[in-house]
């Protein structure tokens, strides 16, 4: 399933639809005298009305996000909404409404004005991502949700999941925002410009009156969907897909004669997603979805983001595709930036795919990231003590180091074992407690373990947290790794009242004697076991090193703990560890 | 100046126009029964026509490549051609003719065909850029010149310059394509596609007999354009444009009342360049030259690809832009790729810019990449002896393992020094030298020497070379920065009959030392003068090391040659080198 085979022009055999008598006053100005909403529902809603869980869909999509059962059209998200699934229906009474300004069973502008002989058209009041909030709020207040258990959306849906929340900091437990972003990139919105032209330039689009005439701004509103197409894959995905048969179109089965181009297979494909697109949108609501899409705008800086975010009180999911360059992951990473400022519960995973925007939508992308939604949306009950934890030795050691109740950043977090620890330790008592990441099968570890984890490289230093947020900040086993090493300490060391870091020890007797007696790079097991050609460590510090660093960086030493962990089998080294000890682990502050 | 600015509706005072009678059999079938070439020269053309140079323009350009004199007005490529600039004006003699199917003076849709009463219009045969290329063979031949010095161009300029040397191995000296590629991806195709789509459904388009109309398909011409200016743009340039005043357009002076959004300030400039560009171009003109581009195909394999340029006599430069997405530089690299496996000369740079597929035509970039092509249009007087070369110990060790007329292929060959080195020692009797460089600084450096360098990341192994390509591949002081060791000697072993290396030796008394007596990570001048946190180097092999290593990959050592140029300044080694010597030269092969 991709965004070419959502299809949704079939009868919404599910579909229910409601109609709020009231007014709706419009952010930009204007009303619309009621709303309508289509939505559909799966899962049972429970006693106290805890368990419903919004779905936002995209500009194209509607309100079937899933199949109801076997028989059931194919919905846009089935590989995450069902039984057992991530959004788990046997749990949670899902709802997915059509969004306002829509085309598929919500106002938009096809409906008739009350007392008016013709739709709206292109006087559809601009509509914002904020007035559709309103309607879908409507909605909850109907259903009887005072709170939902989570928002999730992706592209335009995440942009009404974080307009939900920024809103109304209080409305949500849990915000998924997938393969979105603050607000659109000027390329982006360039795009979306373009395509408007397109279909309101169409001599068809009549101003937007062409309801019930024999032509409508079918030319436009296929070109607009053709450049769409586009954006949503990216360049090697349309590689894959069309260079084999570049110059000789396959024959599509729908394919009719058309005005369009078919002359590549890119072409052939563009003309038939174009013109298929038309027998199932309405032009103005492109136009009207789009501009709202373009007018969101949570904020162009970190400042501004945080305030956006500020009162929030759900914690937060989000999800990047790395080949999306519609929304490309740096726009996830803005919102990561100022949610993490904020202090605010946040994971955060970039997917490596080659399917672009689209990969939301695509089922093995789905699978990668389905468990990151279904952890955000267990109970409490599925704590990290269900995930075995093994702690090394410099481990353990920063585990004593760290009080109860100690807001913790540990930075290369691997799978989260050791904030897993603490979380079981401390219990209900733990402080804040947060893992840094850049391997993707890390991040996915530690963030079904419930520990929060955003992808990042340190290299890059720790622009999204602010001075002093955490009690303290680890780098376990990570140091020999990092390229900017001054830059890294001083990072922490700004971002954390207390750091502690632990290191292998170059200068270890036994690594000593491979220098002197075998005239060879040294080798030892654990953190050295490595030949000299494949290490994928590039510092080989010792611990006289170090405290010469340290000391150089006006840092203080609080704490030194010193291991024997290979020779003497875990034995604490009190004596010249330079040279006894091949582990150390050090508590420093500035 | 950018593609933004360039201005050639003005009138083309320096053009000059010949008409040729004779039919031209175009390549896709049908002829053109005359053939009219609208073009300027700049210069003087030498007694025996050798110092001509061919200028290829882009989809929107036109002859008028350059000022003539202070007075004229812009050109489009101001910074490169001109008096003392890299296409010397007063060296050279320069030809810039309109392309075959424009609309700026040359044979194109908007002519009547002689007997007809209207312009070919959409009946304008499709041509290819094979079919340009011969337009411009009649043009050259007409001038009297045999062989071009050089034929140079950026993007659709670009596939001219590569189609000219593939059909024609011998047309040229020289060959300077950048920004190109050796066909389109399929996201560009994609774009004019529907760009093209945008144009012929204009109900103005009229199957192209717009021509004497009061309505042409300005719309559908301006929302191509307006797609093109997207798709030459980097998201970062666009940004940069566009972000600061995103909700508040700028009036542009020549605003006219538009039927196109103007809502944001990149919707303005959209409007106004979309509308720009209808006073100046035709559409029949954009359809003919966008397909023309589209249905170039140089080949989509390296082996493809080393078909077409095979017998090719003429050197390469290539350029790429590191931020355009239209061209990327990999499909630069993909020409480059077969050109090394042919043998051929050629020179590779990407250079590292925000400005997109413009970056071609942007003063800034063009003073990074106008040196490389003053350097391959240089005399054989303009020769690398004109650079003061200075070698260290271990590269005069390297060179005097090189014997007299080897072929030498230099891995992270910094500034060309070695190879430099070469070619001042061997002369005439030179074999192939070729080096290979990640920086751009040293890929300048090295180019401007007169000596062959592509853009290369060795982590990559070395898929643009065929086996045993060279007598001798050299890897000088570059060991201890590569990542992966076992796969660069393999690559290097497979590539040429021998190897060189030399490196730092990492158990040199001096550095045990520092480990035993001081227990800190060693330091000396040198290669070995870093400190442990901030050191570029991430391997860290002995002798003895790279000698178990070498053994272990079957690996036979030839000649060893070991310095200590640090305590017993620049003595030769013969015992224990291991702990005597601090650096190594290793000859291998295997």
């Amino acid at each position: 399933m991709s965004t070419d085979d959502i299809r949704t022009d079939a009868p919404l055999v599910h579909a229910q639809t409601v109609v709020f008598d009231e007014p709706l006053a419009l952010e930009l100005g204007g009303e619309l005298p009621e709303v309508r909403c289509c939505f559909e529902t799966w899962g049972t809603l429970n006693a106290d009305a805890s368990n419903a869980i919004l779905v936002c869909h995209a500009i194209s999509g509607d309100s079937h996000a899933a199949r109801h059962d076997p028989e059931d059209l194919p919905g846009w998200w089935d590989g995450l909404i069902g039984p057992g699934l991530p959004i788990d229906t046997d749990r949670f009474f899902v709802v997915c409404p059509n969004v306002l300004g829509g085309c598929r069973g919500s106002t938009g502008p096809g409906d008739v004005p009350a007392g008016a002989s013709q739709p709206y058209g292109a006087d559809f009041p601009r509509i914002t991502i904020g007035d559709m909030v309103e309607a879908q709020r409507r909605l909850a207040e109907h259903l009887g949700i005072r709170k939902w258990r989570a928002i999730v959306g992706g592209s335009l849906g995440g942009h009404q999941a974080l307009q939900w929340v920024s809103r109304y900091p209080d409305a949500a437990q849990t915000c998924v925002a997938i393969a979105t972003s603050p607000r659109l990139t000027s390329q982006a919105l360039g795009f979306d410009v373009i395509a408007r032209n397109a279909i309101q330039t169409d001599p068809h689009f009549a101003d937007g009156q062409y309801y019930g005439r024999d032509k409508r701004p079918d030319t436009g509103l296929a070109i607009a969907r053709m450049l769409g197409h586009i954006t949503y894959l990216s360049v090697a995905a349309m590689e894959a897909k069309f260079d084999p048969d570049r110059h000789d179109p396959r024959r599509i089965a729908s394919q009719m004669a058309s005005q369009f181009e078919q002359r590549f297979s890119v072409g052939s494909y563009l003309a038939h997603q174009g013109q298929k697109f038309t027998t199932r949108f309405d032009a103005n609501s492109y136009v009207t979805l789009s501009l709202a899409m373009d007018l969101f705008d949570l904020g162009g800086t970190r400042l501004k983001l945080m305030e956006t975010f500020d009162e929030c009180t759900c914690d937060f999911l989000l999800v990047g595709f790395s080949s999306d360059w519609l929304f490309p992951p740096s726009q996830s990473r803005e919102i990561v930036n100022a949610l993490t400022a904020l202090d605010k519960r946040v994971t955060y995973a970039e997917i490596t795919t080659d399917a672009g925007h689209d990969a939301f939508l695509i089922d093995r992308d789905m699978a990668t990231y389905g468990p990151l939604v279904r952890e955000r949306l267990s109970m409490p009950s599925d704590s990290p003590e269900s995930t075995p934890v093994h702690l090394t030795l410099a481990e353990e050691s920063i585990l004593d180091l760290i009080e109860p109740g100690n807001s913790v950043l540990d930075l290369g977090c691997g799978q989260g074992e050791l904030l897993a620890a603490i979380a079981i330790r401390d219990g209900r008592a733990s402080g804040r407690l947060m893992g840094v990441e850049v391997a993707q099968e890390n991040i996915l570890a530690t963030a079904v373990r419930g520990i929060d984890v955003i992808d990042y490289d340190l290299n890059a230093g720790l622009p999204a947290f602010i001075d002093d947020q955490f009690d303290v900040v680890v780098l376990n086993a990570t140091l020999q790794a990092v390229e900017n090493v001054v830059e890294l300490l001083d990072e922490m060391l700004r971002v954390g009242k207390r750091a502690i870091i632990s290191f292998p020890n170059f200068a270890y007797r036994r690594l000593r004697d491979d220098y002197v007696v075998r005239g060879r790079s040294p080798r030892a097991p654990g953190e050295f076991d490595y030949a000299w050609h494949n290490t994928p460590n590039r510092r080989f510090p010792t611990i006289a090193d170090v405290h010469d660093l340290l000391h150089d960086m006006g840092v203080t030493i609080d704490r030194e703990i010193y291991w024997d962990m290979i020779d003497s089998k875990n034995v604490a080294i009190e004596g010249d560890p330079n040279l006894n000890a091949d582990t150390a682990v050090l508590e420093i502050h500035r």
